[in-house]
């Protein structure tokens, strides 16, 4: 049998149904493997290893009647720490939150991930509520990189990251606010998906700022993504932003290729100035004929009113518990919120009415072309023990810097699949986002599979593998 | 020929359609009418009587070659100018927007009144900013009301108010952002119509609050609102806000009375306290054989939300002007700013999110009710030379209290159609507001027509008619 790391979802899905493996079998894997390597990176906060074997055996006994269990039979897949698993209370990376009564229901997306046949396993780590690009929490420890353990996970969607990259699970459910899923999917060098605003409903996560949160997949293939969005997608009635749209069926056209697609590489306030970034776009482009290019005008400043919208309103979310017990907010978290209190409204507003303006101005610049290239972040995952980094020549904190990829898009809700690079330079990987017009995931999933059949990018075996092993 | 005062805009088309009476009579009247009484009241900021008397060529040369020009065949109306009307500054109320270039084109309820066979005979005056209750404006000139010119006209929509209860046209176009339609409707005794936000398109008009501003008619006759709203309604490319509904068809059901509607009478938060507004609504209530009762829970609460919302993005939009050129505001408008500029982002937020929550909660009151009616204003029209009112037993500054009852409705979009009841005290009207449920303009316009027709309701002719005659 392949190593554990090295299936993805579909091939465990496609195992299983044959009857080449059982889901049992599969959750016993992911157990192991989970017990073998968590320890060192931190990606669970909780294993809920006994449901995940019961339904296994309901899944094998299916399997036994003759029945589907689903495209995703027997998929261990585990679950960002905002969303409700039931019986498990919902941290959202807080102190806090450990107060509450635990999840009386699982989340839409789990419930759905399930009856499609995947198989819950547990819950991830995070940055303290979302509003984090690093995978740093004060509370229950900072998620590491699996392919250099004294490195960042990226965040806040760390936990998802580090399992999957880390061959825990071959998926996770993550959350993307400003870049919380693409962050670490670029840093643990993953396939991440970022779908249009409302194509995935919310109901029973922890939320962030309404107008920016997106539940979302990461995977270590292109497929699996697909599978997943087929899975999570369609509105529900408790989360009113989710819009019944028809269904994205990106399966169907994923191996269809890149003919007829006008793909561009990021200009302007797009353009990749780092090297590392810029050596990764390059190869990207390169190995899709890439000649066209295109900007979003406005994105450094539709950048800067999303990170203060997202601000004020995670002050206003967190008032109450900011004014009756800050000493349980940990400190990087505690200073964001002063901050955010201290905006005034006009300010907030006028962020709000530039959105609209650059929502516009950006689908007219989807009339001409059909995705635009971007990295995903300016450069790959930092050390743990530094929070400075050598940007535009000089040494400076970086994390101001993390997000001027991801922000302006997920300010406009537009759909970003961000793929690995391998870093020429070294073991880190990189991503590359794939920003697609709204609805258009289909678009932006098949460049990326056209990628991944090029061999250009993939989900690299972590180091932490030899290391560890 | 009855006099001009008491024609409404279905009898002049029944009229003009029949050949009884020519489009080019009717916009004569209404011109020799505004010549008459506007220097008095001043309603309009600028006639258009060129252009007027073109159109009614216009109609009346298709009538004579057996065209049929359409319901409001050779009505003549008049809109608030912050609508665009071609070739004419949309002022807007404000010294500012006279630096303007004229527009360039009619808003698209010009055209679609117009293209109902409705002529377009000036522009209204209003509020600064349309940021006011009560018709008063430092640069134009403050309305007065026709009931009594020593008096208010209510506002913003103050021009529009006057000029159809002074009967120089039968039907005008106002705004309501939070109760400047119904504010004039009631002090004027007009019947007035805020349509269900997203029904009616503002494109073409000077924005004040975008997630509040409603445009809709004033007229004297429930058939007139329900013809208007026809003419009006349906979504336009230039307000997004503006959603593709099924078209609301009041007219067909307007005389089906209002057997198995459930009728409740305000309580709660929304009890009328004051003794001549729940005279009034004793009176409604008994006509229509009210017996329940009903309140929207957090209804103070809310509208002190939209008073705060109202509030920044007012200084949110007119920040630069407050910068470069405070003096050219009204002093009420710029201490309104002012103030709003004050308020922290984290405030503003928590305002919009207690706006879902009161949204949701009146939901479920409208799933056992079909309208609930409350008094439009607490009180009838002020006189001009005082500031202050005895409210609860006590003389006090009067402007805080005037939206009690509009605001909270106007903040979650739902359509209320004012009706004037005659003051049995006196010969001031007062409006009673008739609040249904979102798209339901049908049934708070049947409920209008019963208690037209049982004559509870109706615009009074103004007592200026006889002072200045």
């Amino acid at each position: 049998m392949t190593a554990w790391i090295d299936l993805s979802a579909h091939e465990i899905a496609a195992a299983v149904r044959s009857g080449r493996m059982t889901a049992r079998g599969a959750v016993e894997a992911a157990l192991a493997r989970i017990e073998k390597t968590d320890s060192a990176l931190v990606a669970f906060t909780t294993v809920t290893g006994a449901r995940a074997l019961e339904t296994a055996n309901r899944i094998d006994a299916r399997i036994s009647a003759g029945e589907d269990p689903g495209p995703l039979a027997g998929v261990p897949f585990a679950v960002k720490d905002l969303v409700d698993v039931a019986g498990v209370i919902t941290r959202a990376g807080s102190r806090i939150n450990m107060d509450n009564a635990p999840a009386a229901a699982d989340a839409p997306v789990v419930t759905r991930l399930e009856a499609a046949g995947a198989i819950l396993v547990g819950a991830l780590n995070m940055g303290e509520y979302a509003y984090d690009f690093t995978g740093e929490n004060d509370h229950f420890g900072s998620t590491r990189n699996p392919h250099d353990p004294e490195r960042r996970s990226g965040g806040s969607s760390g936990g998802s990251g580090a399992a999957t990259a880390a061959g825990m699970v071959p998926l996770t459910v993550g959350s993307d606010t400003n870049g919380s899923i693409r962050v670490p999917s670029s840093w643990c060098g993953l396939f991440g998906l970022k779908a249009t605003y409302g194509r995935i409903p919310r109901s029973g996560t922890f939320p962030f700022v309404d107008s920016l949160d997106h539940i979302g997949p990461m995977a270590r293939s292109v497929q699996d993504l697909a599978l997943a969005l087929e899975a999570m997608q369609g509105s529900d009635a408790g989360d009113p932003a989710s819009v019944p749209r028809p269904p994205c069926a990106a399966l169907e056209t994923l191996d269809q290729g890149i003919g007829g697609l006008r793909i561009a590489r990021g200009s302007g306030e797009l353009a990749a100035t780092e090297g590392v970034a810029k050596n990764a776009l390059d190869r990207v482009c390169a190995a899709l004929g890439v000649t066209l290019e295109a900007d979003l005008p406005g994105a450094a400043t539709a950048r800067a009113s999303a990170a203060l919208i997202t601000a004020v309103e995670g002050a206003a979310t967190h008032a109450e518990a900011m004014q009756t017990r800050p000493e349980d907010f940990g400190r990087p978290m505690r200073d964001r919120l002063l901050a955010g209190a201290l905006v005034p409204g006009v300010a907030y507003v006028r962020a709000q009415r530039l959105r609209r303006q650059f929502a516009e101005d950006a689908a007219e610049v989807f009339r001409h072309v059909d995705a635009i290239l971007t990295p995903t972040t300016p450069f790959p995952a930092p050390r743990i023990d530094s929070d400075t980094l050598e940007i535009d020549g000089r040494e400076q904190p970086y994390r101001k810097h993390i997000g001027i990829f991801t922000q302006p898009i997920s300010f406009i809700g537009l759909p970003v699949v961000s793929v690995p690079v391998q870093n020429a330079a070294g073991p880190l990987p990189l991503g590359i986002q794939i920003i697609a017009p709204a609805w258009r995931e289909d678009v932006a999933l098949r460049i990326a599979r056209t990628l991944e059949l090029s061999g250009t990018c993939a989900a690299p075996v972590p180091a932490f593998e030899e290391t560890s092993a």
